[in-house]
């Protein structure tokens, strides 16, 4: 192979740390694929790293050890508060009540391009908690769930409302919805968690926390670890939830139906980014 | 701002284009991020060009005109036909074989990179349709929709079996499912789709077609154009589908429940790509 210039080994790295967050990649790996040195490899990192914090587009972490190497990952930038807060005010338009006083959010979770910000967004809290898996009950929580989980480079889990016969033996629970008190079942097909796993739930909206408390229920029968719980919209009301410990970007304030008014806020944690 | 290197630019700017595939940026949006001149952000773009191509990552492409930029597509290149075929492989494991002679495939399609790549993959073959949606039916279509939209730079719209009230007013379909000769419905949102638009139809999985057949009609309720069907993997048998024209990753070429024997190959179109 021809000589690899410096700012064409940049190029292809940044490609591929990027479309493969959380991913590690050896020095070797790069090396061989440059025919380059070790040595000019680590420089190049070094380059990496400091232009992606310096235009806000994330960060290269060094991981130690025998199965070490670099790998991309997301950070809070104070771009992500205003991309935040722009939803927000989309999402707070009279347009989008709908009878019953529900809010019209589909729309937004199918954007791929905003689904996979808001996934590299919560991603960034649970780094730490090193999930084997992200978990959610279909179907509108699938796309948050896939980009929370390409940004944690796991795979997603989904449990379904019912069982079907083209994916095998299942394990079902019945949990009680916080807000119609109705019983419901969910199911996740036996050969998707193995016990002692880490599983994240990742859910779209969540009011009284029903929902999430199933899907904690579910893990527990595949004596799996909950990991943490994130989501995109929770609800002001009720204060008590049947979940005590969760990030959502956004909290929802108010529907009045009767006003048209309603009010989406950005959560409190992201706020105060921007300097 | 400190002046910016090229390998900084360079690294900036491949970020930027393929972590957003198929957006046009102006070069007056690069050279007003980095205070450089425009011909040297072409210069750069060059560069980029040639590297996302020397390496098989991918392209970038210029376009012309008042609303010109450049932006990142994807291209086929021999690593896809060998990452189908390492999938193929997996896929035909008689540990996969279900009860009735079905296949279980649902790890893999919520697997975010192997996804997305399928993804990047299809969307080869739809840039020229330039659809402005990709439609979908819940569920496991979901993931390989969000895919190739995010590929393709375009929202996802999900049809979904039966209509919710939190979604609004819908217009729903009765179909036949081709395999189970079943009456089927699917419903759509009404304010998802707008008269004369190009929806491009994805889905995981065909047989017969039905399914498929259901959201051409559905589309065409919308006064909505077709601009093309893709799916991850369609049947060898039937032979005579209720869809004609259409692009599988893969081809399902049999399931033997009695011997535990089950065979996927790529597609003819996917063949070949390996000098």
């Amino acid at each position: 192979m021809d000589k690899v210039r410096r700012n064409e080994r940049i190029g292809a790295m940044v490609n591929i740390l990027c479309s493969h967050p959380n991913e590690i990649f050896t020095l070797n790996y790069f090396s061989d694929m440059f025919n380059t040195a070790k040595s000019t490899i680590s420089d190049d990192v070094v380059i990496i790293k400091d232009l992606l914090t310096r235009f806000q587009l994330g960060d290269v972490e060094t991981v130690v050890g025998a199965a070490g190497g670099v790998k991309f990952i997301s950070r809070l930038f104070e771009d992500d508060e205003i991309f935040i807060k722009d939803i927000c005010n989309e999402l707070s338009s009279p347009d989008r009540i709908l009878p019953g006083g529900f809010l019209y959010i589909t729309d937004i979770l199918f954007i791929p391009g905003v689904v996979e910000r808001f996934g590299n967004i919560l991603a960034t809290q649970f780094y730490d908690a090193r999930p084997d898996f992200v978990i959610t009950v279909e179907t509108k929580g699938i796309p948050i769930a896939l980009a929370t989980a390409r940004a944690l480079n796991c795979p997603v889990v989904m449990a379904r409302r019912e069982s079907k016969v083209t994916e095998g033996s299942t394990i079902s629970i019945n949990y009680v919805s916080a807000s119609s008190r109705r019983i419901q079942t969910m199911s996740l097909v036996k050969r998707a968690v193995e016990k002692g796993q880490r599983g994240l739930i990742v859910d779209d909206f969540m009011k009284g926390g029903g929902t999430v408390r199933g899907l904690m229920e579910l893990l527990h029968e595949f004596e799996a670890e909950i990991a943490g719980v994130g989501v995109i919209i929770s609800t002001e009301d009720p204060g008590q939830k049947m979940v005590k410990d969760y990030k959502s970007l956004m909290v929802l304030k108010d529907v009045d139906e009767g006003e048209r008014k309603v009010m989406v806020e950005p959560s409190p944690w992201l706020k105060g980014l921007i300097n």
